[in-house]
């Protein structure tokens, strides 16, 4: 193990719980975070799909890696994460779990909606206490929310969803002014487009998406920084890179971009009036609802 | 009656909810919707002060006034809310509540945390979801979504109210452009500091908050705008006005502001980066806490 390695684990270890981590960005986390000599808890719901990449990590990585198979919407789910760490140290929580209601709000069910605010509000809040507490005490760790381009602004079809991951995104920034003071990281992690399990055209990376897929036909070379959230659909990045990069960036908050487009793109649609920039992304995501 | 208000209620009534009306810009809301000809259903948890406000309101305005005591945390607040409107034809929906965790993320017991994630995100949700369909039907209605501006960042001492507030904003910016297909308005009302019931140094101007006041030497001429909110907390809006220009901005969406230097200190706020955003809010709120 190198000596980076060594500082790493001793700073954010012994033990990672990756909470979405049986696919796409959450798989490549917790990997990242085994490849840094972390031992891991990965919570998923597909109990194969965590057991698989715990044999893998065990083999590649020589740490202990244990899941949990949870359906994060049961209300048994937080208690069940509790309970599985109760004798392990959590050095570091990475939240890339998400519930995705896709549709006019009005039509989506209101079960959806309300699973929305479970999953990427209410858990993400209980595990933050529940684990910022321990970290608080003994003055190191680090947490992660994973966030979305779509928490800079309102849109269309995803309406719901957008508003949680901006409760996810301001709760990560207010944690880090908070816990800097205990010497422990906290950090927003705002991902643009991402190639993941399902992906066909989504404005991030989210697991258990539609297959729909973006029909444009812009330049992939305009300049337009507003443009680039439409190359970015086009272009998305790797999951493996999104959940590697998660891990350079887990002390330098409040707010971080899984790619350099990302980020500057965030600054150009936060320099629109709100109208344009909502009807920009709804641009967007209308594109992918039709298709 | 005036022709521009028979117009108004023709297109935003005939009945008005108001949740969060006993009192600051709830109440004045309640009664600017009195005043331009709708009746009006306030919803608060102090039975008195909603039934002082409805004498007033019939007595001045001639409108039909119903009150509801609930408290929106209890399980059964939103069925309460259904029951009373159930023979009601709601073409206005004004969310004004806020439940308000104040002090360190860590420190805040967790109820109080989900109190917070229940008014400021679950009720709202729910409430749209039944009062638009209904809008949308008929085609026509308006919904307003009162924020704060620290839903523009995070920021110490009130991490989860702030995310929450986040959460109203976009969502009321994502249903504005779905809505607007339906020919019902959709507005994320963003408060600046507002000389409230117990205000004494706030942020916004939500209910029952501690009676803190912030220190402050600053030049109250200094033209930055990033001082805008320092002079904000020293020279808070009147409710009165605040909860009166929510009328004026109903069709304005999808973010509309209290008071122009609010929109102008929003600007100035969404350009900087995010850890001097947050760090600048951090220092309003930790001083608004010392006290």
């Amino acid at each position: 193990m190198a000596g980076g390695t060594v500082e790493f684990a001793q700073r954010y270890g012994p033990w990672a719980v990756v909470v979405g981590a049986s696919a796409g960005i959450g798989a490549a986390a917790a990997d990242e975070a085994a490849r840094r000599g972390l031992n891991v808890l990965t919570v998923a719901r597909r109990a194969s799909l965590l057991e698989e990449s715990a044999s893998r990590l065990r083999a590649a990585h020589g740490v202990a890696v244990q899941t949990l198979a949870v359906d994060l919407v049961d209300p048994g789910a937080v208690d069940a994460i509790v309970a599985a760490t109760s004798e392990l140290e959590i050095g570091t929580l990475i939240y890339n779990a998400a519930a995705e209601p896709r549709g006019y709000f009005l039509e989506v069910p209101l079960a959806a909606h309300l699973d929305n605010i479970t999953v990427n509000c209410t858990v993400p809040t209980v595990l933050c206490h529940h684990f910022g507490r321990a970290m608080a005490a003994r003055g190191r760790g680090a947490i992660a929310l994973v966030s979305s381009m779509g928490a800079l602004q309102g849109g269309k079809v995803f309406a719901s969803y957008f508003a949680a991951k901006a409760y996810e995104w301001i709760l990560a920034e207010g944690l880090w002014a908070e816990l800097a003071e205990a010497g422990v990281d906290a950090v927003a992690y705002v991902v643009g487009a991402t190639r993941t399990e399902n992906y066909k055209g989504q404005i991030d990376g989210s697991s258990d998406l539609g297959t729909s897929e973006t029909a444009d036909a812009d330049d992939p070379d305009d300049p337009d920084d507003l443009d680039m959230a439409r190359r970015r659909l086009r272009h998305p990045s790797d999951p493996d890179d999104v959940g590697r990069h998660l891990f350079d960036v887990l002390g330098r908050g409040p707010t971080e971009f899984s790619h350099p487009d990302d980020e500057r793109q965030a600054a150009a649609v936060l320099q629109l009036s709100r109208r344009q920039a909502v009807a920009h992304m709804s641009d967007l995501t209308t594109g992918i609802r039709r298709t």
